[in-house]
């Protein structure tokens, strides 16, 4: 929508006539979110000062770590505060631009919130992550994908902290998710067996078919599935488990690793909406036995090498060695309904939500 | 006891005089061990084949991980069968040999069972860890502390799995315990700050006191005396953490460890007894908040660096930096109640069975 070259108007007396749509965090939830934990607010776009640029948000990620930052408490990250713009990571386009170094026309990767418009003051760039990005590499889809913090989160959890091996078996859950797509992908390449437990058949046909899996155990298929499924498909036990779910399939991979196994632990999304406490993998003292170790990731450490890990995968993208699959929900106003696929298991890839068009 | 120089009897013709006492597996306990699971037999001690010994039990580790043999399953180690000589390891002298690299009268560690004598044939021995020990270096006993197995233990889980740092703070629960005072005053001697968790105040004050730790938390004293106990001792959080007792203390531990932190999982003592499922732990996402890892480690697998590190330590006993403290209980049939002591925290030291005198 190149809305200021066809009007002719400069663009930032075109701000003017703009409407930022958001959606802000109205409450904490107790348990899975719902409609009251939301606001829809609008404000008008306001221009930015000397360096500054304003981004039309295009797409936004949806990922299970949003649940978090919902919750009151120190993590890895500050919570979002009551009453702010729910955060998100999204990839957009340069609408109004005082930064030499951005464009009119640019597409950009950044923490833009959801919400439809985001102004960007130059001294917030680098904390809201503000990178361009290139379209020959991937479509906007696969920049919140592959390319974006799923598989940055990927790549580095499997690659320096699973550290695979030619010929090892590497099991990965939330195996069709965003994550899971890019580990078991690279695992692959990486010239491993590889797992996936998904939920359904349809997950299950698509990461064996299309991304070329070995194996992948759809969980939901009987309560022993998982057991079953590990027994039959990692018949040299289990050397890297990359964990995007916790709880009960978390303590049943406990049980097949091999000796100086890792475990990456990425996520835990079979808890995060527990009202009791989160349920500790009773099965740990297998990391004693099998001199294994589990260890947790957080993707930002390795911002100073995202550039590699893109450019070898966009690479993999190119050669047909790597697909990439997104589920993206229309709408802004959507964003309360989406969210929760990822918490039923809903989503089919990587979930993503279109706010407008290019 | 030198029997054999006093009666001028041959070494071997001798043996037929002598009783051996036994403790064998009567059937597996469900919880806490009891007298029923237990068998008092006796029977003859036989001489060697060309190439074997036969040893006398001096004294015998009692350990937390004797528990976990007496349990059915795999684990890193094969179960004590039913009907079989307990496993234990122990020191001992050398009372008949058909070996040229072992005289009557050498002393050895090895493993022992509990019993008063052992003919190991010569193809058992390396299974059975048979080293010559030197008095010079230690005690008795303290070849069963730390020159022995817990000492191994504590040493190669701290160095190897942990890492210690100057300047870092190192918890360790089981603080007064064989592996927990050998944790602690080698992170001592490497620079580190050092926090012991330990129950009673007696355990706590000869930790602080005798073996320099800078601090020592009663777990006993208060509820939330842990929690409290790591806020105030451990002001710039905890890098490294030795878990010997799983449950709530690890899981409190866990909400106070760094960035980076190291968590070596040695041993559960608060679950081997368990009658229900282990207690998973809770707060185990912490690892992830943090990009912390959880490592195993049995003591087994650095058999081959076990002569470094007691030439390290037998120094540090020798020049003083290095102090141990064994509970030493009298007599082969007080094994049963003697094991207990470890469950229900009543040994101060590292626990000993002295069998016979030298």
């Amino acid at each position: 929508m190149d809305l200021f070259l066809e009007t002719g108007m400069t663009q930032f007396s075109a701000l003017a006539n703009l409407v930022n749509h958001q959606i802000r965090l109205a409450s904490r939830p107790v348990g899975m979110p719902s409609d009251a934990n939301w606001n829809h607010t609008s404000e008008p776009v306001t221009a930015p000062s000397e360096g500054g640029v304003v981004i039309q948000t295009l797409a936004l990620s949806l990922d299970p770590a949003m649940r978090g930052w919902m919750n009151e408490g120190k993590s890895y990250i500050s919570p979002v505060g009551i009453g702010e713009v729910m955060r998100a990571g999204g990839v957009g386009k340069i609408i109004a631009s005082k930064n030499s170094d951005y464009a009119v026309g640019d597409f950009v990767s950044a923490g833009l919130g959801v919400q439809e418009y985001l102004t960007l003051e130059q001294d917030a760039m680098k904390r809201n992550g503000l990178v361009k990005i290139d379209l020959r590499a991937g479509s906007l889809t696969q920049w919140l994908n592959v390319l974006g913090m799923p598989g940055m989160t990927g790549y580095f959890g499997l690659m320096d902290v699973g550290q695979p091996q030619a010929g090892e078996t590497v099991v990965v859950s939330g195996a069709a998710g965003a994550v899971g797509q890019t580990v078991g992908q690279m695992a692959k390449i990486k010239g491993c067996r590889v797992v996936g437990i998904a939920g359904g058949q349809a997950k299950c046909d698509w990461v064996v078919k299309e991304l070329g899996f070995d194996a992948c155990i759809d969980y939901k298929a009987s309560p022993n599935a998982v057991k079953d499924g590990l027994k039959a498909h990692c018949p040299a036990g289990v050397d890297i488990y990359f964990d995007n779910v916790g709880g009960d399939i978390l303590d049943t991979v406990l049980t097949r690793i091999n000796r100086k196994a890792r475990i990456i632990i990425c996520g835990a999304i079979s808890q995060y909406n527990a009202t009791s406490a989160v349920q500790g993998p009773k099965n740990y003292l297998s990391l004693l036995v099998n001199r294994a170790r589990m260890e947790g990731i957080v993707v930002f450490d390795y911002a100073d090498r995202y550039h590699l890990a893109v450019t070898e995968m966009a690479g993999y993208l190119k050669d047909g060695r790597m697909h990439s699959k997104e589920d993206v929900v229309q709408g802004l106003n959507n964003f309360p309904q989406a969210l929760l696929k990822l918490f039923n298991g809903e989503n089919f890839g990587k979930l993503v939500l279109q706010v407008a068009q290019d």
